[in-house]
């Protein structure tokens, strides 16, 4: 069946976002009397019949609305956008599939192009939600400069954290444990990732003077969208 | 450093292939004297010094080759080319970084589209290899029909295998376990991964007859690359 998103999810007549009417209508060409699934992103989702397919105006009634109230907790992903930003919308939605939490894009000493693509990383989290049938979208932060991450994104306060790095040592920090040992037994966490040259050492000693673990991905040299999605996938798996 | 791929590494001086000269030579405009690292993707690598880096002509001087004689023995994907190549290729990428042993590309009755681009795919996985610094490319093998897969493949014979659906109940197929769960403890495995559209019940109860055993890899509806992605992530992750 397919699904729509639509904010306000509510029993009765809705009627879709445009961009939702035009792919019912022109692309799927669905008619009216078909059921649909509409889900808001928030923990809701509904079931509904289509009742009118125009061009531009479609309308559903929607008969039963279902709502999860709790957010389930995950792993918030800290991660620097890669040079090229297919990679990353990659990672977005694989991250999505494979439940994260939140997405915290942040800019590192160095990261080599600094463009922040908001709306359109929005977008690959929605088709990715829709996709995979989740309830809740990921919360997308604006993008911000990791020496105030912290400042930023209060929903890091209190939840365990690591730092993934790929240096053999650091100065003043532990050497690095394996993120799959550390995360595990822990319902929530985050886990920053840098950019393809990876985090300098100041970065790293920094984040782990916020508390953050130092961690390794394994042997072999991740790109840092692989990094992203496999941290995500492991996290999601070993609770 | 930068590395190149090479087949027959030995102690000496080293002829470039054509394509990675170009490489060397005009993309990245490496100079005479400068220190390279070649890999021949099964289980050696070298470390040499460019002596001769002309248009086409590329030549280095190998000074110590490290063999690694054993091949790791790890997780064999079978898995169903998406319809859209370059999400198959993302996965070889991926799968190749975090470590997959063979990749089988099989057709299945749901596939959509059955094009095999055997040589650009594995031009991947060596892309892959020599990103990651491992000694290993990942076995392509040919594509072959889901139902030729024992008789094609002898390395799957002795090793467990597994068949991931999304069906809640298959005829005379024991209840789905989780992928998790189920590679607990084995050091080599296989799994088949399905297409858009998932297996048929009739391809899982054959693959089950065969010994496979039935897992699901979590809540969420993956795709095929993002399941053969996650899979690998979390058998490398588990050992």
């Amino acid at each position: 069946m397919h699904t729509c998103f639509h904010l306000d999810l509510a029993v009765g007549l809705q009627p879709l976002s445009d961009d939702e009417a035009v792919h019912v209508a022109r692309v799927l060409r669905m008619k009216a009397g078909q059921s649909i699934r509409l889900v808001n992103g928030h923990g809701a989702e509904a079931m509904g019949r289509l009742v009118e397919v125009g061009k531009r105006n479609v309308f559903v009634e929607v008969e039963v609305v279902r709502r999860e109230d709790q957010r389930p907790s995950g792993l918030i992903l800290v991660v620097a956008p890669t040079k090229h930003t297919d990679r990353f919308e990659w990672l977005l939605e694989k991250a999505t599939e494979l439940g994260v939490e939140e997405v915290v894009p942040v800019w590192t000493q160095r990261c080599e192009r600094k463009t922040e693509k908001h709306d359109r990383w929005d977008k690959v989290l929605v088709a990715a939600t829709k996709q995979c049938q989740r309830l809740w979208k990921p919360t997308l932060h604006p993008a911000c400069e990791l020496n105030e991450l912290h400042a930023r994104i209060p929903s890091l306060k209190g939840r365990p954290g690591a730092v993934a790095h790929c240096m053999d040592q650091v100065e003043g920090v532990p050497t690095r444990v394996a993120w799959t040992s550390w995360m595990k037994g822990k319902p929530s966490a985050w886990l920053a990732i840098g950019p393809e040259g990876d985090f300098s050492a100041e970065e790293v000693q920094g984040l782990v003077q916020t508390g953050a673990a130092a961690v390794h991905l394994g042997e072999l040299r991740l790109r840092t969208e692989t990094a992203g999605i496999a941290a995500v996938a492991q996290f999601g798996s070993l609770l």
